[in-house]
């Protein structure tokens, strides 16, 4: 990674000195013998008064691919498309894949969406416009327009002298996609058939009609669970009435599941781990309100345990387990929390009550093996057996129940429709405090006349 | 995902009807119509007596393509290998992709390897030997040994021709490497450049020279970071010689992305979510170590409060505050770690001192913020302004420390050569714990003269 950074650097500063001194055909030269994503991330890091000499030397088309290339995340991609007069940046969104070109006007406002939508021929700005309403992380919105579509009833050479005069525009060319008159999906044609097949077959005897394909509404990570299972190279995407929109390719797929997978990391930390680079003063911000709403929930627990106040001054003893309790419940909790947002995300079989007992059981048997352990360490430590027991005692039910809330609660925020996700470790182990503590009083308080000297 | 499971089953059961009625063809046909994921399935969940017959029926081809598609981690392949005689065993993997037919090995007995690499030709035996040579989570554990290369000099039509003829045996037609006379790989060729130049064209005018290819010991997290980055349909793998040892398909990436975000996932839970239909018993079991390592901990930290029993019994109140301290600096400490072994994940700019310094600002921020809350919901409630100061100056004092830890653990474990994730969530909170309390103590005992009535 360090090496790919000094690299990068090292192009950029050859680039700039050619931009320099003049050499523009050298520059563009350089510029182009670059893969596509390290075009996208020399233009972006140029200094300014270069990239504005870069864009007015290199093509449409070699822009295109940079813009292609930008990750809308990373970098301030409107800010770099408006360094350019709007009817270039209009043709530079025409000649990029329309996905794209969508990404990057849903990052504008909206009167900038008009002034370069209305600079864009009408049926392309129309498809454009047609990306940008679908919602974010359904397959709509990840599909390209881009693809190789042929009639029924052809041959291979055909077909071949389709897929290539138009594969410079398709985003891939891994399939190409039977239509019959009406636009709706018949079939599958893979390119490596078309190439290990005599020119002049039916292109019928190659064509799969067991199709995989998903809706424009389905979740994006349904959606990568799919393809991932298939080993596809792109999906196609089509309407209620098998119409078809458009593909999904696998390098979009990838972003997906790292997207979902910082998603449900973030989650379980209760912190946005997707923007590392914050200052310090953003980074804290945005940790802030969970900890203090976290904080609330703790001082419940504080109220409770001060209700007690009798009893911790006939024992004090009972204070030194306070933290050994929550805190072992709250790790309990924790995983079956983790397990339990696993289990939703890959959509394992959901046959609710199974799952729900199966966890119970585990839990009363972690409970158990940890509450037996404490009594161990609590009695002969402590030289005070029924100690150990009210600890041990308490230790298990605190365990039981913790465990239960971290099943439970990501599988019911599942049901009503939001993403489990939320249902973070903090949240669990904050939760399971109040629990634990109340577990751990009552228990002490009917064991209080065993455990303290009279 | 339910309706797929449906599906497969529906699938299943009709074929095994073809296979009970002794309809052989429709079966073949069927089962040849199926996509090649759906085949392994389907294959895995047959009744044995049917699979017995299956495999029977079915070619070497299919059946090689049905064990390609099979996930060692979810099936028990090689019991399903072993349902054939060695002979016809050997004929298989010799078949698959020889990544997969190591992959396969890999689950046996060494006895059994050698039974089945001296069943198959030597040539083919000795590629998959030296597969299984490379450590698991390395680039060379990943790649596939079928791919298109050339040599240099050639024309676009003479490429072609040779891209058809190999492209049945070929795991990714995407991209054909050109070799020297040495086997050094000098350049790339992507299919999609050989369909849209003419025939007659020297291949060296469309021949990328900039090549981005990774060794064989590479991590594979860092080849998947490439991938993803460049948008690759597959990445060529060479030894120290830059010599071509085989390619990684970018099927094999969205694996490897999807096992990393597991594994870090389940680091931060401490416990392995990617076992998530284990039985209830062996659930508990996997969970349980980690629960008394952390318990055990934790013990210390019961030990230290119990040290400061003069304190509690002088002013039980203090007992109120222990879980509310402690729970919060674990949560903040819990995010620090979460971003920082995110932070390593994604190889973000190491300026080491920077990000200290960044990450111990965001700290004091955090815990100040935090310290200013809680001492006036404690002065409020308890009308005891100095007991809101004692609480405060030391939730602060605690976040920072926890938070610290949070930070600098995951980077010293991958400093010292170990993958940060196996830095826990709860892990952190149970040392956190032990910190807290001593902070908390130590400045209670400061301030105790002044909020203790009397």
């Amino acid at each position: 990674m360090a090496d790919q950074l000094e690299q990068l650097n090292e192009t950029i500063e050859l680039l700039s000195d050619l931009l320099h001194s003049g050499q523009d055909t050298e520059f563009i030269e350089s510029f182009e013998s670059l893969h596509d994503f390290e075009m996208a991330q020399v233009y972006a890091e140029l200094p300014a008064q270069f990239r504005s000499v870069a864009w007015r030397l290199l093509s449409d088309d070699v822009l295109a691919r940079v813009f292609d290339n930008l990750d809308v995340d990373e970098v301030d991609i409107v800010t770099l498309l408006q360094e350019m007069p709007p009817q270039r940046g209009a043709r530079i969104l025409q000649e990029m894949y329309a996905d794209n070109a969508a990404d990057l006007l849903q990052e504008m406002p909206a009167r900038l969406v008009a002034t370069y939508l209305s600079l864009i021929p009408k049926d392309e700005a129309n498809v454009i416009r047609k990306l940008i309403n679908y919602d974010d992380q359904t397959a709509g919105s990840l599909m390209s327009t881009e693809y190789l579509a042929v009639e029924e009833d052809l041959h291979v050479d055909e077909v071949m002298r389709l897929v290539k005069k138009q594969a410079l525009e398709a985003e891939s060319i891994s399939y190409v996609y039977v239509l019959d008159s009406q636009d709706q999906l018949t079939g599958v044609i893979s390119l490596r058939d078309l190439l290990t097949h005599s020119d002049d077959l039916a292109v019928s005897e190659i064509t799969k009609d067991r199709i995989v394909s998903v809706k424009a509404g389905d979740d994006q990570e349904d959606v990568a669970q799919i393809v991932a299972d298939y080993n596809f190279l792109s999906i196609p995407v089509t309407d209620d009435n098998n119409r078809l929109l458009g593909v999904i390719t696998v390098d979009d797929i990838v972003d997906v599941i790292d997207e979902e997978a910082v998603e449900d990391y973030s989650g379980l930390a209760a912190v946005n781990v997707s923007q590392i680079n914050d200052t310090p003063w953003h980074s804290a911000v945005k940790r802030i309100p969970w900890l203090i709403a976290l904080l609330l929930l703790g001082m419940t627990t504080a109220t409770l345990i001060s209700s007690y106040d009798d009893l911790v001054r006939r024992a004090s003893i009972l204070a030194a387990f306070i933290s050994l309790i929550t805190g072992t419940a709250g790790n309990a909790g924790t995983q079956a929390l983790a397990l339990a947002v696993r289990r939703i995300a890959v959509g394992s079989e959901q046959t609710g009550w199974k799952d729900f007992l199966s966890e119970i059981v585990a839990g009363i048997i972690v409970g158990i093996a940890t509450g037996v352990s404490v009594f161990t360490i609590v009695a002969v430590w402590k030289q005070n057996t029924m100690l150990g027991v009210a600890v041990g005692l308490a230790m298990t039910m605190a365990i039981i129940v913790a465990n239960l809330a971290g099943y439970l609660i990501p599988v019911v925020i599942d049901k009503i429709g939001f993403d489990p996700a939320v249902a973070s470790g903090p949240f669990i182990t904050t939760l399971s405090d109040l629990t634990s503590v109340l577990i751990y009083f009552s228990v002490a308080q009917l064991f209080i006349a065993h455990f303290v000297g009279g």
